[in-house]
């Protein structure tokens, strides 16, 4: 099959993306916790919390603490989701090392979710964006709902390369294309991936996906099969979008790692630390939830055969040609 | 990206490979049911049951009666499993269109899953294929294992092929390539299927996935992109492996459907009849279990925006340009 680069990079955004929609608070000691232990599995970025007003993300609210406490070994970049400029200043003052902003190429979507016009959206980002230059801290920006709103169906691609173009002119570090609620497919995904490289030359894109309608994996390999080598991913699948029922998680980050490195590309991401992490995501998130390769482990886990089989086979010599 | 054919065939496999394992004995009227509802939606073949004996798999006692009883649209194909000459004759009694036969490509999960070594099984099969010639039954053969066995870990690719050369030249009508515990990763399914493809040319291949690491579609995608039409799958994705802890079920029937459908390729499956079958799942086999696809629709059911849009924006004209 078509393959991609040998390498690809991982943005955990469990931290915040994941623990955004959490009904129970999980508290700032164990949010520290939970990026420190990340942060020894290998990712490439952490986005770590948002800085968006606690009245809108309570479960959030503790942005700054958070931001200001982690361990920050050297080779990981910590993001952070800024909204408005307000929120730039106080990740700035933590310390954030890159900036994720984000709005929708749907309408209907970026009005539900930031109660804003695309246009005004557009306009905030880019003044965002400008007030950045000036601190030299990279802003990457995230596009809701590139391969389908829940409100206004398939997005026109003309759309989304419209916004990617005027943010890109407006100073974004990179662009993250969003698969917000879980509707993308394969062929659309390749589709798009290739038209955003081949339209905006040189400019870091991410893929960033949920696993709502079991895709995410398919979706990730034909991201990677047009040379995307960014893509976010939440522990545990965590993750989901208010605002479309049955939408569930993230893309799985150790199902992602799992794959990738079962086909000899590497992730930098060690599976084992990130399982343990995985181990107590019920108990941080206070819900049950289903952690299948947890269950399952690594694919050449192999196990013990039944006790009968030396009985009736005899020993086992010969067992394995 | 690589595309495949433009139409795939689905063998549903739900109420043999998935109802065999399950704890609550599903009554001859669900089954039969749950097949003639199955017979609506569209399917090239259904696994219908399996002519094991009784005491191996209490589940699938009932199996003639519900293969005589079941509806017999004209354009599907009916199929059983068949271990033996003696479920050969009984599943030929009543009237199965097409047998099933199975073998593992590893020793230990061979030995462990059927009580018999490899040559063993080989020569059963080899007895079953001749038998059935005299019948004009076409026999399928499903090998286990191909992608990783639980017990010895990866499997030679030699050792299939050797296995698939043997059944075929013993009258094998097809040949399936089995992930039997969700082993598999995307490059390994493309390099498998294109060596046997390749192999053993003019054979019908189907696969047979689980997704116990989340890779099912992904692998789907993988084999159809080398070629492959036939794709087993299970609605709901019931079933499992009780050899493998952790190992879950089959690819999930509707996703896979939903999946290609979204990509322009035909099943011949309705989506729509499909779910209302998984809707009825949980209570059929009297367990709960995750039903995503039910849960959040196909990826264009699209949702009302909230109430309070319409207010703060004014009316929703413009609002999808």
């Amino acid at each position: 099959m078509n393959t991609g680069t040998p390498s690809i990079e991982i943005n955990e955004v469990g931290p915040r993306d994941g623990l955004q929609i959490e009904k129970a608070f999980v508290p700032t000691e164990e949010k520290i916790a939970l990026v420190d232990a990340l942060s020894d599995c290998g990712f490439s970025r952490i986005e770590v919390t948002s800085f968006t007003s606690p009245k809108a993300i309570p479960a959030l609210a503790d942005a700054q603490e958070v931001m200001r406490r982690i361990r920050r070994p050297p080779d990981v970049i910590y993001t952070a989701l800024v909204p408005n400029i307000r929120g730039l200043e106080r990740a700035i003052e933590v310390g954030t090392q890159e900036m994720n902003l984000v709005m929708s190429s749907s309408e209907t979507h970026n009005r539900a979710n930031l109660r804003m016009t695309r246009d005004q959206s557009l306009a905030e980002l880019t003044s965002i964006l400008h007030a950045a230059q000036g601190t030299s801290t990279p802003c990457n920006v995230s596009l809701s709902t590139v391969f389908g709103c829940p409100f206004d169906g398939d997005v026109l691609v003309d759309d989304v390369l419209r916004l990617a173009h005027q943010l890109a002119e407006a100073g974004a570090a990179g662009i993250t294309l969003c698969d917000t609620t879980g509707m993308a497919y394969p062929t659309q995904v390749a589709a798009l991936c290739e038209t955003v490289l081949r339209e905006l030359p040189g400019l870091p894109i991410t893929i960033h996906l949920h696993n709502t309608r079991g895709m995410a994996l398919a979706n990730a390999i034909a991201a990677w099969q047009t040379g995307v080598t960014r893509f976010d991913a939440a522990v545990g699948g965590l993750g989901g979008c208010p605002y479309a029922p049955g939408a569930s998680g993230n893309v799985n980050t150790e199902e992602l790692v799992h794959m990738f490195e079962c086909m000899g590309v590497k992730t930098g991401v060690s599976l084992q630390p990130l399982l343990n992490i995985v181990r107590g995501l019920p108990q941080l998130v206070q819900r049950e939830f289903s952690t299948p390769l947890l269950a399952a482990g690594h694919r050449l886990a192999t196990h013990q055969p039944p006790a009968w089989l030396a009985e009736k086979f005899g020993p086992a010599d010969g067992v394995h040609a």
